[in-house]
């Protein structure tokens, strides 16, 4: 027999045993019940993909996260997904092609080639919800909401969730005519929120006073309601898209506080995760005592067009063990198990297909097996009654 | 915009898209609910393993057909799952360790290097059941049965089942005592039916005359009923174990003819699918109009061996989505929808919460768009009358 060791699973790669996945499959239904009930539908995109399909559009950080295979039918090099949202997309753009708005959803595991962070999983379980073809709050605020009721049913309780949007560095950048270096410069500075660090590199940069304090004022205005006038102070004048997206903000921070109000609100104006892949409106869920995000989502209007039809579209997406782990679900209680002789009589035969086709979980005994009930998990039992087979407790 | 076959899929790489996916939801939870009321827990085994694990006991055609990977994290080679049953052992003999029977059973989709026949696919949505602990027919009947009651939840009908053992052709390898080189000749001569170039070949290896009858008849042993006492007359004496194996079959058979009667047991006493693999009975299901089988089983008593415990073990899988292309299950019917207004009114959000609660789909209207009702897909609406919102008929 070899070390037991030798067995062990890749690091970051896991696999969920009896009890765990009973539970995942029932939070699974109930999640994809409730992405139908919305209008979702359900779409089952492959696991490998050629490369150029899974990375286009999707950046250089994709590529070193995804594993590379090779087609032995013609030696092109293929991906195993490492995101779900851009085979979504092409989907959307590619088959299925409608006209109006689509609401597609999926669950599935992507692969990764490195952990996420210290302990970080390699194979998260990806669920998420896409509308494509409308511009607007209204279906923002669809997918928003979809995520909040995504971490409510697997029992994530405390939720904070920030909002940004894209549109106002994007307008900082243009009115300070920032080249692109510059521009991924001040970028990596606000995604450190390195405050004192952009002040100097700013002026020892050259920048102007005015649209050095634009910056630094966007890299500290993060927290609660009184955030968005302070913002529009700040940057009064400098462009209208900016008043636009602090208004898009407002609304739909005002539907969400109705439509969620145990949820609460932040918004973080320096916040550019995904910013070379979202357009518009960005948010991200968090819960005491965890460091990273628990769910993602916003604006990819963008994301179409490589695949032939650039359209507008809006997302969130949130690995589901994750949320399993970070929820409160009360721990399953145990199954009720009924134990069945091996007796091959008709009618009882008839009463375990009567019992399982109500639900019920029927363990039949094995001729010769040493288990009785009790030792195979069943807390009742068939017994025969003159021509009738009972159900009875286990003692 | 790039060439449209740009996008296409690597050849037997499949994708799913709303209807069809709703349909395999549909399938997947009537079977996992099956599997479940049988007393079977639902285990997730990881999409990738170091390749040790993987090919454990499989043999160099899985190794063949599977992926590798190289961990970046230690440079080890992983493999992607080709099948998922040596994964299910590893976790029933080193992850479980129950000591009594154990119920396992998984729906997952795994991965070849090359595509099953032409046509084929290669990525199976794997879906199977397996029994570990227990040595007698108790437990290959069950799990015979299940993939039974499998093919019927899927609508396949028509279904013709080969039975075999795989213990006759053993036996009659060591009663002529054939060589390892001379046994791997014969094996294949039977696996292609070949009786004629068996015949010559068997008398040019020298073999005696009564060995080589054998297994002429074994080659020819197929068919209904009447197989088995014609192998009982052709192989008396030989060896105790193939009455007893052809006492297996019969006992077999008889369970099923009772518990399935619209099945066609058939018995092929010279098939040796797995051959390396299986240790008893093996069957196949077959429908007429298709070759190859869609669905096979059988007992593997050694599979857990390499992982540290071998224990009785007997299983079946079938590729699901082969099973509902082969079976007539009713176009799913148009699902009902209704449409709601954009309107912000509470007392709308409250129907639209309620009707979503019931397992109704609502799909809400997003301010700007030109879709109405009809052009959205949806046979109902909401409409005002005075402070309700009713539901209406799109006509």
């Amino acid at each position: 027999m070899r070390d037991p060791e030798y067995w062990l699973l890749p690091e970051g790669i896991e696999e969920t045993l009896p009890q765990a996945a009973a539970r995942l499959e029932g939070v699974r239904r109930e999640l994809l019940d409730l992405y139908r009930a919305w209008g979702y539908e359900l779409v089952i995109p492959p696991l490998i993909e050629y490369l150029e399909s899974l990375l286009t559009g999707a950046g250089r950080e994709l590529d070193l996260e995804t594993f590379k295979l090779t087609d032995q039918l013609n030696g092109r090099l293929m991906g195993v997904r490492a995101d779900i949202t851009p085979q979504v997309a092409r989907i959307d753009a590619h088959r299925l092609r409608r006209e109006g708005p689509a609401r597609l959803c999926y669950m599935a595991r992507v692969l990764r080639t490195r952990p996420q962070g210290q302990g970080g999983t390699r194979s998260p379980l990806q669920v998420g919800a896409e509308l494509y073809g409308h511009a607007g709050a209204d279906s923002d605020i669809e997918i928003l909401r979809l995520m909040l009721a995504t971490l409510a049913i697997c029992g994530v309780e405390r939720v904070h969730v920030d909002l940004g949007h894209i549109d106002i560095f994007r307008c900082l950048v243009q009115a300070a005519q920032l080249s692109a270096e510059d521009e991924a410069t001040v970028f990596g500075l606000l995604q450190r929120k390195a405050v004192s660090e952009m002040s100097e590199t700013l002026a020892t940069g050259g920048m102007n006073e005015t649209h050095r304090r634009r910056f630094l004022d966007l890299a500290v205005l993060h927290g609660d309601a009184e955030v968005l006038p302070r913002a529009r102070e700040r940057f009064a004048g400098v462009d209208p898209r900016i008043d636009a997206a602090l208004d898009y903000l407002e609304e739909v921070a005002a539907t969400i506080r109705i439509a969620a109000p145990e949820v609460e609100l932040c918004f973080d104006l320096g916040e550019l995760r995904g910013y070379h892949y979202h357009s518009g409106l960005v948010y991200a869920a968090y819960v005491p005592g965890r460091g990273r995000e628990l769910a993602r989502g916003g604006r990819y209007d963008g994301i179409g067009e490589a695949f032939g039809r650039a359209r507008p579209a809006t997302g969130f997406s949130a690995d589901l063990e994750d949320l399993l782990e970070a929820g409160a679900l009360a721990a399953d209680s145990v199954e009720s198990r009924v134990f069945a002789p091996a007796d091959t009589d008709a009618a009882l035969e008839e009463t375990i297909r009567a019992l399982r086709a109500e639900g019920n979980i029927v363990v039949r005994a094995l001729r010769g097996q040493q288990e009785d009930a009790r030792t195979m998990g069943c807390d009742r039992m068939l017994v025969r009654r003159g021509n009738q087979w009972l159900l009875t407790e286990v003692n």
